[in-house]
């Protein structure tokens, strides 16, 4: 049995099979297991051509066809099975060893399998990938957590096969410890489920307040795509827009049932998010918005409610609205990236990661979902202050911001009044206005509290927790 | 040593030391027990011409001085110290004996510490119990779960202790097996949270639009107490607001930090919505909105972003804006409720509890912080028809939120030309607008999934899930 493989990949569904490709395209020796042997000889039958595979049957051949120290990929469904693998692999492999978990792990379980590993001497190397199967071929943008030692080995070869920006920059960087990785991976996720969002709500705006068609939707999308919004999602918005359906006619996205479906990962951030204190209002009201639209026997039974119907603007107003369409959706996209770099920037410090901000932009700039222009910007403005408090004190974009406002709220009032779902858009404005707000009605909050649960309070003139005896006198009290 | 108490508790904190005196004030006889054995003397040292107390030190003792089948109550903090609690107490125990959680543990630690404790014979019971010191002592609204047998024992002497409604009814119902009860109670202080925040929303509109004084607005708040909003809440809304500073002679409201602190409940909803797929958009918009409040160094940072500054309307005009905001909460706490009675039912439905949702609201009318006349409305919508889709399917919520709805608009259009934060009241906007929507742009994101992930689609015209060939000639297959 050979013993030169520099990388092996266990799991060869369509994301194991396509890095096990991108890695021997690579010019990197690959060797291949799963545990239904079929697929790894398949593999080699129709990709062996494209460079150098070691194709292995027992769990024990392909631990010894890789040299030392050795790096074993497991591309494997999240959970149960991840562990079941690890449980079948790590007997076998010797301290120095790297197992690299390619799948969309909570980084909890990340954090508590790389405990266990380490004490065995073995580097477990939580990995956030994102870019679906054409990217995890053609390069994904890649985010390794685990040890600073595990990326010296692993760090070369996967800058050669992740996307590269446009300035050529390879698209991965150590992310930080343990489960540094899948953390930023899951916020990456819920930053594209509040992308999506916005976007629907753009198109709905379109839609129901202008009027337009989605085939002129589509022309509208392709416009914005080639200027600050230009991004893989708006540009794959207006292909799946201006799509037509062949068996009726119709445009693809009337006869598409309206009830999206979603995996995890939106979910967890909202939850960490929400355990980390970090408010991230954008990404929670698309997580809802999904949710909401599955319900369909709610949805059927609330059909009747009352509620204005959208009246379709006259073509030059429509033009005019669209344009603040833009606007409004290029605000709330600062937005949603300001809470979810707040909610990495929380995580970092709340785990000891010391995650590089403006690093973790640069590398979504290519491969990912949410790859896009915005990124270079976002980079820039971390790599001109790190300590920023958040997106919104770059001066840049608090100037866009500042310019997009007017419209901003048009297309709000315009949605309130005509009855258009909007959850994502007034959430983010509604962030905005309170970040920025002098006072916050959180001061008669505290107040109640204090009223019927004696939780105490602050004062703004003198240090020091105070409680007014309600039931009493209503004198104040030092607690 | 007596064996003649009815009911023992441990833990002689407020909470605990409360429920303990309520127990005796009914005319039962209470065994008392604490750590720190000098908490328990002082209580009956205090108390104990209120009733019959039996003072005891030893964990053996007190145990012995219980009747059979005992009833021992716990009131410590959730988590560690109630494990450690049961640790010691379980071995003293026989099959048949209760344990009574009454402190705010997560439903899931309830679920597995009934399920441990049900193999040795013992009940295990977490009961929700709201409505703070004062509820405590003269009346909480209390949410037992566990199995039916021990609320056979249990039930009559906690209806005694109970709050009572209007009519009589005691706050108090089987709420449903395991953590049915912890889970019930969890909802309602994240409801318990929307309605803080959307008092919080209207406050600060009447301040900053209207131009009310704090004096003006709790006046404002008593009249609405007076009507549909007739509520704890509100009530002590006017009580926080009317109050003034004896220090410095300013409005209460304005000497209080404006950062609002949170315990684990309204975050803890707000994630088991997301693992059960209900939106619960309000609820979290409240929870976001105290996280934000605390950020302190983020608000300082963003203070100088653009935004338009409110100008107080005139009196007349001040006056018809403050009968639309009254609109605007009300048609928002119908929102806020829908979405916490959907999550009970979605819970009830994952968890078998098999609860009853207009019970819920039944007890839910007294000794708890959300006591409302309101809940009167929302058990009559539930006995009226018990398998009612949502709270918005009832006629008479339905027809006034019609009648509300151009006045919630209006505020919400006033909030967001004049930059006042109004998060709850429009997420509670929005999720209306979409429930009640024809289409919603979740057919875009599911088209868009299937662009990049090959997620797959459902059509709306016939069965079966599928793919376009996006990268290819764009055909359709069936998945």
């Amino acid at each position: 049995m050979s013993t030169s493989a520099q990388i092996g990949v266990t799991g060869l569904a369509v994301m194991g099979r396509n890095l096990a490709r991108n890695f021997a395209r690579n010019g990197y020796t690959v060797a291949l297991h799963n545990r239904t042997v079929a697929r790894t000889h398949d593999l080699v039958k129709e990709f062996g051509h494209e460079g150098d595979f070691v194709a292995t049957e027992a769990a024990k051949d392909f631990v010894a066809a890789l040299e030392r120290p050795r790096r074993l990929m497991i591309m494997v469904k999240a959970g149960g099975p991840t562990d079941a693998v690890i449980q079948e692999f790590a007997p076998l492999l010797e301290p120095g060893d790297m197992i690299i978990d390619g799948g969309n792990a909570h980084f909890a379980d990340t954090r508590r399998r790389e405990k266990e590993l380490r004490e065995h001497g073995i580097h477990f190397v939580g990995t956030g990938i994102s870019g679906g199967e054409e990217g995890a071929l053609h390069g994904p943008s890649i985010m390794p957590g685990g040890s600073t030692e595990s990326y010296d080995s692993l760090g070369p070869m996967l800058e050669k096969i992740s996307a590269k920006a446009k300035d050529g920059a390879p698209c991965v960087t150590h992310v930080g410890a343990d489960g540094a990785g899948h953390f930023v991976k899951m916020v990456h996720n819920g930053i594209e489920y509040a992308d999506m969002q916005l976007i629907g709500e753009a198109y709905q705006l379109l839609r129901d307040v202008a009027g337009y068609s989605p085939a002129q939707i589509a022309e509208i999308f392709r416009t914005w795509n080639t200027g600050r919004l230009d991004s893989y999602l708006i540009e794959i918005t207006a292909e799946v827009l201006s799509h037509a359906d062949a068996a009726t006619g119709k445009p693809f996205v009337d006869v598409v049932q309206d009830q999206a479906e979603q995996k995890g990962t939106g979910r967890w951030t909202v939850q960490i998010a929400l355990d980390l204190g970090v408010p991230v209002s954008g990404i929670a009201e698309a997580v809802f918005a999904r949710s909401l639209s599955g319900h369909h026997a709610l949805r059927q039974a609330s059909r009747g409610l009352a509620g204005p119907k959208p009246a379709p603007l006259a073509e030059a107003e429509a033009r005019a609205f669209a344009d603040r369409v833009e606007q409004a959706l290029y605000a709330s996209k600062i937005v949603s990236y300001t809470q979810g770099f707040h909610e990495i920037a929380v995580g970092s410090d709340e785990y000891d990661w010391n995650i590089d901000l403006g690093k973790i932009a640069s590398i979504w700039r290519g491969g990912c979902i949410i790859r896009a222009a915005f990124l270079d910007r976002i980079r820039a403005a971390y790599d001109a202050r790190p300590d920023l408090p958040s997106l919104l004190s770059d001066e840049a974009f608090a100037q866009e911001i500042a310019e997009a406002q007017d419209d901003w709220r048009d297309v709000l009032v315009a949605a309130t009044r005509q009855g258009v779902p909007a959850p994502g858009f007034s959430a983010a404005l509604a962030y905005y206005d309170a970040l920025r707000a002098d006072r916050l009605p959180a001061a008669l909050t505290q107040g109640q509290r204090d009223f019927f649960g004696a939780h105490t309070y602050r004062r703004t003139d003198r240090e020091g927790s105070f409680h007014t005896l309600w039931g009493g006198d209503r004198t104040e009290v030092e607690a």
